[in-house]
C-alpha cells in the first residue's frame, strides 16, 4: 500500500497556525499517513491535529521540527517528491503517471515564497490549475485525484466519534 | 451559463482574515462568479482578492456586510443553496442532482459554528466527506466536482499575468 506524507514549508507559528491546521486537517481526511512541519516547531498545531485524531481516528502521524532540505533529500530514496505549485505542469497531465509509479509519495506545499531548492529537488513540480488560490485547496484536490475519489469513502480506525449523513442538522455516533 | 456565488459566513476579522482570503481564492480561480462575506465589512480580505483580480483577471465579484440570513432567502428565489458541511449528505449522492437541475447557485460555507436556520435554509446540506477538514478544500472540491475538472483549465479575461506551465521554476508571461 503506498505511502503518503506531506511536508508544510514555511509554516511561521502565530500567523500560519489556522492554514497549517487545514493542511493538516485535509492530509488526514484525504487519505494521507502523516503531516511533517518543517523546521519548526508549533505545539498548538500538533495538539489540534492530535485531538482529531483522537476523536476520528487515524492511523494519522504528525512529525515536527525536521530539517525540510534534508527530509526532502532522504525521502528521494524512498519515494517520489510532488511539489505542489501554480508554475508547475497541469495535474491533468501527470496525475496518472505518479499513480502509476506505484512509490511512495511525499507532497510538498509551501506557505508564501518556497526556496528554489524545493523546486530542483522535486521529482514533480504540480499547479492544480495556474491560478493563484490556496494550498489547502491545491492539497486537497491533488489527494482527490491520485485517489479517485475513493479516500472521500475511507473508515478511520480507532474512531470515537462517526458522523450520520443527514439531509438536515448533525447527527454523531459515539462508538 | 449557470452562475455560482460563494457566500462565507461567520468571517471574524483578524482571526479569519487568512482563511477567508483562500476561500475567496478558490472560488475565483475553482469557477465561482463571486464571494459574498456575511454580516461583516473586512477591506482588507477584499483589498487582496481585488488585487488577484487585477492582475489574474475575472470576472470575478466581491461582496461584503450583507445579512447572510436574508440574502441565502432572497436566493432561494433565484437558484439552489448548498451549505457545505460534514453533517450532510455525500457529495457523490448529490452532485449530478445539483448540477442537473442547471439552476444557479449558492454555495454556503461557515467558519466555526454555522447556526442552525442555514441547515433549514439549504436545499442541500452537502459532506466533502464525514471527516473535519477545511471549508477551503470543501469549496475546491465541491467546485471541482460540479465543473468535472473543466474550471482547472478555463481562461480569465483581463489577465495581466498568465503561467507557463515548467516542469521546475517559474515562468510568468505579462501579456
Amino acid at each position: 500500500m503506498v505511502e503518503i506524507y506531506v511536508l508544510r514549508l514555511g509554516h511561521r507559528p502565530g500567523r500560519d497556525k489556522r492554514v497549517t491546521t487545514h493542511v493538516g486537517l485535509v492530509a488526514r481526511s484525504f487519505g494521507a499517513n502523516g503531516i511533517v512541519i518543517g523546521d519548526v516547531v508549533d505545539e498548538s498545531v500538533a495538539r489540534s491535529l492530535r485531538k482529531v485524531v483522537d476523536l476520528w481516528g487515524g492511523p494519522f502521524e504528525v512529525i515536527m521540527g525536521v530539517n525540510s532540505v534534508e527530509y526532502v533529500k532522504k525521502w528521494k530514496s524512498r519515494g517520489i517528491v510532488v511539489h505542489l505549485t501554480m508554475y508547475g505542469l497541469h495535474v491533468d497531465n501527470v496525475i496518472d503517471e505518479i499513480r502509476g509509479s506505484g512509490k511512495d509519495l511525499l507532497v510538498v506545499v509551501g506557505a508564501e515564497k518556497v526556496p528554489r531548492i524545493f523546486y530542483e529537488l522535486a521529482d514533480y513540480n504540480v499547479a492544480i490549475g495556474h491560478q493563484p488560490h490556496s494550498e489547502v485547496a491545491a492539497l486537497a484536490v491533488f489527494l482527490d485525484r491520485y485517489y479517485k475519489g475513493e479516500e472521500l469513502h475511507r473508515k478511520f480506525s480507532g474512531a470515537k466519534l462517526t458522523v450520520v449523513p443527514t439531509p438536515r442538522g448533525k447527527k454523531v455516533l459515539r462508538i
